[in-house]
């Protein structure tokens, strides 16, 4: 078996199909790609049997190929080499070679039946499969602002992923811990049927770095979901629990409202972090006619801060306790130039945060618990 | 107690002082700055018992105060800080308060008493004090030359720091852990006196990030060195041992010379380093006629390379092993852009290493020790 390959291609390639293969796994041979070289074409792919990525090239090769190929060793070899050809070539003792002008490294490879079977989608048109094409920087954006309050907890596996709600008004996006959650309704994106996934964290982590301004045609069965963009393929398992029903602990009757800069809320929460570094993180807000005082204290070392912060507020002066690292989550997340609002009732309930500009196409709500203070 | 403070000012002071500051220590006292307000004017002292750094600044201070603060937790808050004022102001209850404009942050400081004594160096003038004045640029390239090649073995502690051998020709930096050596003669440094000092690896690294184009003023005596530039004093321990006889292992007939480009050799030692993965690093450099191969192999892995690099060599044929990390690192501080030329003599003999173009007024020198062949 030889082939040539543009080391720049293959490199390019390889980067696609790196993401997928896990860093430390108790199954070795999850450390490989899976090679295939099918009628002049070259096709990788990984899995850590949760996500796998595949993408393909054409290459100049005769007969066709199966192997099982260390990834990393691989991708470091290919990735350290100028612009060149290189020559692959396989002998049936179980080497693969490859010959560049002046170089020739060679690396063991395996048997392609003990690869674990990737996870395959169903064939298109199949007839549990739902079809729908997203634009990139949509669901990158809807990713962005949401993923960070997915849950880390095993013992929640329905919150350890990304919730797609597909409703009549459009396709909602929501990730919550329990402690904090965050809701992008993406109102132009129309599909017709009011279904829910849920993406695990894996496979939004890595899409992520996959998406870009292109289309994406996205497949989904009851178990998987495929996203198909500039020749990759990402698919993953999704997570088969019941998602909690998030709109049950949305508040309806939060009827104190608090503006403030969203900038000037972020870099004193950052401030008050560095005081706020007991278990709880507790940064208390002291909310009275337009006055915003936040504050935090570590009794251990002796330390405490307190800023006051302009703000229009309108309702009772309140005290309230929040997790400082989890509003300084949730202001990453905020675009810093513009206002924010906290919708308010008392110091146990739930905080709506919105951003105080609506845009058009899109409504995005975070939700956030108060921790209890000690007064 | 209280002054003011531009927060920029103080920060780009702690920014100096707080690379002393150890991270881990048994003795969490030094995790505090030594504050001193003496006569309007704020010093500030960090330790790690090895090295000490001291800088100072002009505040509006009536009174004088001695306090040790917590030294992460006070950079923190001010560097968070815009440019502002701050109004730092110390209670008998073991406060310090730090006041803006919006915001009050407290500290709480304990007395200078508990804090050890800064190893104080003698006074200018004293006897055994030796002193000379070195431009920093010179100092940083000879820090960077030679401070990789430094034992990290704490069975050698003369190895672990590097030495300074002031010879009739100029100022000798030395550093080497046995396996390789590092050795760069500055001519253009007149000192007068033959003498030796060991600089632990820790004030290396804290000057490399102090040292600019501005004339240094060093002390030395038998067991200090202070080094004096831009408001900040570094006042090392010296490493108290004799340092081993670097001179007596350079081999005087390596009568074989290799040349070869810096940049290509260094390429194809890092694509080398994918395979000599095993405990011994093995690179194997196959010297010929006009050309070199070298290659490893990972019998674990049952992976392979070798390279042919074109070169210019007058010797006997050889075969000779090197551990691929420290050709690497060796390669890291030679410039690339150059030709190097290695002398050699046999496989078990150590081989010099020395760019082709000769500066002026220094020269360079690397020693590297083969590994042994199996074959």
């Amino acid at each position: 078996m030889e082939f040539k390959v543009n080391s720049k291609e293959l490199e390019k390639l390889l980067t696609k199909i790196i993401p997928a293969v896990p860093t430390r796994t108790p199954m070795p041979i999850l450390e490989n790609f899976l090679f295939e070289i099918k009628d002049g074409k070259l096709t990788i792919h990984a899995t850590d049997l949760e996500i796998s990525l595949k993408s393909s090239l054409n290459v100049v090769a005769e007969e066709n190929f199966e192997a099982v190929v260390p990834a990393r060793l691989l991708y470091d070899v290919v990735r350290s080499l100028k612009e060149t050809t290189i020559l692959f070539s396989a002998d049936s003792t179980g080497k693969l070679n490859l010959k560049t002008e002046k170089g020739s490294y060679t690396l063991s490879y395996t048997d392609p039946a003990e690869y674990p079977e990737i996870p395959s989608f169903p064939a298109e048109g199949s007839e549990d499969i739902s079809q729908i094409s997203i634009n990139g920087n949509d669901l990158k954006y809807a990713f962005e602002k949401t993923a960070f309050a997915m849950s880390k907890e095993e013992m929640r596996p329905a919150m350890m992923g990304t919730l797609f709600d597909f409703e009549e008004e459009g396709l909602r996006v929501v990730a919550t811990d329990g402690h904090r959650l965050a809701n992008l309704l993406l109102k132009k994106i129309n599909y017709g049927k009011v279904e829910q996934y849920i993406i695990p964290e894996r496979a939004v982590t890595v899409l992520l770095k996959i998406f870009d301004s292109n289309d994406v045609k996205i497949f989904m069965s009851k178990t998987h979901m495929s996203f198909s963009l500039n020749d990759i393929e990402l698919i993953t398992r999704l997570i088969g629990q019941k998602y909690p029903d998030y709109q049950s602990v949305i508040p309806l009757e939060n009827e104190f409202e608090l503006k403030v800069k969203t900038r000037e809320l972020h870099d004193a929460i950052k401030r008050m972090m560095l005081f706020s570094t007991s278990n709880t993180k507790r940064v208390k807000f002291s909310i009275s006619n337009n006055n915003l005082e936040i504050s935090a204290e570590d009794l251990d070392l002796g330390a405490s801060g307190n800023e006051n912060i302009e703000c229009k507020y309108s309702g009772d002066s309140i005290d309230i306790g929040f997790n400082s690292a989890y509003v300084n989550d949730l202001l990453n997340h905020i675009d810093d130039e513009e206002d924010i609002i906290f919708k308010l009732h008392s110091p146990t309930k739930a905080v709506i945060v919105v951003p105080e500009k609506k845009k058009e196409d899109e409504e995005l709500m975070m939700l956030l618990m108060p921790v209890r203070l000690n007064n």
